[in-house]
């Protein structure tokens, strides 16, 4: 790593900038109770992201067409809906679950490790959540972002090529310039791959108690952090 | 106009929120007493803008294949030295002229309304410019946007159609839900032709002294304001 030719920073968002998990369950539980609704819902939730994660593979490989992550998760959360039992939610409701994820609260050193890191370099999103999720998200939860790059610009999802190629291309700059931040260790595989810095960010409770996967840098990334504070201290933000 | 719908606003951004012929001619003066060049240096903006937009066309029209805004103007650049029989500047010094663009200075009243505005709205670029001339723009000028989109996403130039739609898609709404802001009637006349609302902000400097169009709306535009900050009054942020 040379760090004097880091111009930007891409982050990885679910998992990496913001608890998906933790804030799905915070609104779920007392929505559940309050339509007499007797869900487990730490494994709905697991569920629903294990779920959408097939179907973007799905779409990767060509076996479904072209679709935001607004859109895979709705359809994937109709299905759950019936898979559990679950009936008598209107649209309205659906659709106030499924915007769930445009509500996701970030970390706790999510904001000001990103305002630090923003004042040294260009900080973009490079999430497979829809441009309106990482928008309405941002203002949501004060995520200061220059950038807002996603999947649904290239029609392409992580760990696609086309996406990280074209987070370098929008920016204007070569690969070595970026840094890829992410708490998984498959994206970063990918951006190396394609010449980006790597950056793991440790975030050992994003899939709840009983994670396994991704709870250390599996390569020799060029920074192990845990926490965005963290990672602004070492890239001397 | 409803306003109750309107959730964001896109922006033209070279005129409308920045400065671009004064803050080219302010820096290529000196840069020209520097090296001894004596250009007329109104002009040459005048002509490297309107050349560039001709550029635009003919990628509209297919005659240029796509390519995104910097390296049309850097092609025009070439062009105009040759023209103007300015010879011995190197690489670097071109590259600094073409870069001016992400330098453009805003209006005096872009920053403090778009931060106004940003309180209510999405507030999104939605530019000729490059993704990166956005964002280093922003970032050096301090435009407060929730998120930059740029005929580069969509490769396709204002006034095409994909632009405006591919914003409106982009940004999870309905056409009636975002309004296009811009000091050019053509720019707002295409957004209308699509359903966005629009908002003529007058800058009758914007082409030097003797501008002669665009000094006020040619349609009953949804909003006409003189600036930024009258634009967010009319709206209520």
């Amino acid at each position: 790593m040379s760090p004097d030719d880091l111009k930007a920073l891409t982050f990885d968002v679910f998992g990496t900038v913001v608890d998906w998990r933790g804030s799905l369950i915070a609104e779920f539980r007392p929505f559940g109770k309050d339509n007499g609704l007797a869900v487990d819902w730490d494994r709905f939730v697991d569920e629903w992201r294990s779920g959408s994660r097939n179907r973007i593979d799905a779409v990767r490989t060509g076996t479904l067409p072209w679709a935001n992550l607004d859109e895979l998760c709705g359809t994937q959360l109709d299905e759950l809906l019936k898979a559990y039992g679950i009936r008598g939610l209107d649209e309205g409701d659906k659709n106030w679950m499924n915007r769930a994820w445009h509500r996701l609260k970030p970390w706790q050193d999510s904001v000001s490790g990103l305002t630090r890191l923003k004042k040294k370099f260009v900080t973009a999103t490079l999430s497979n959540g829809s441009v309106a999720c990482m928008v309405n998200m941002a203002k949501h939860a004060g995520l200061p972002w220059d950038c807002v790059l996603s999947a649904e610009i290239f029609h392409h999802y992580k760990p696609d090529a086309q996406v990280y190629r074209g987070a370098v291309e929008l920016l204007g700059l070569q690969p070595h310039q970026v840094m890829m931040v992410a708490a998984h260790n498959y994206d970063l595989h990918a951006a190396r791959t394609h010449g980006l810095q790597t950056a793991f960010v440790a975030r050992p409770a994003e899939k709840g108690p009983r994670q396994t996967s991704d709870l250390k840098p599996e390569e020799d990334w060029d920074v192990a952090a845990s926490s965005l504070e963290e990672l602004a201290l070492a890239l001397g933000a």
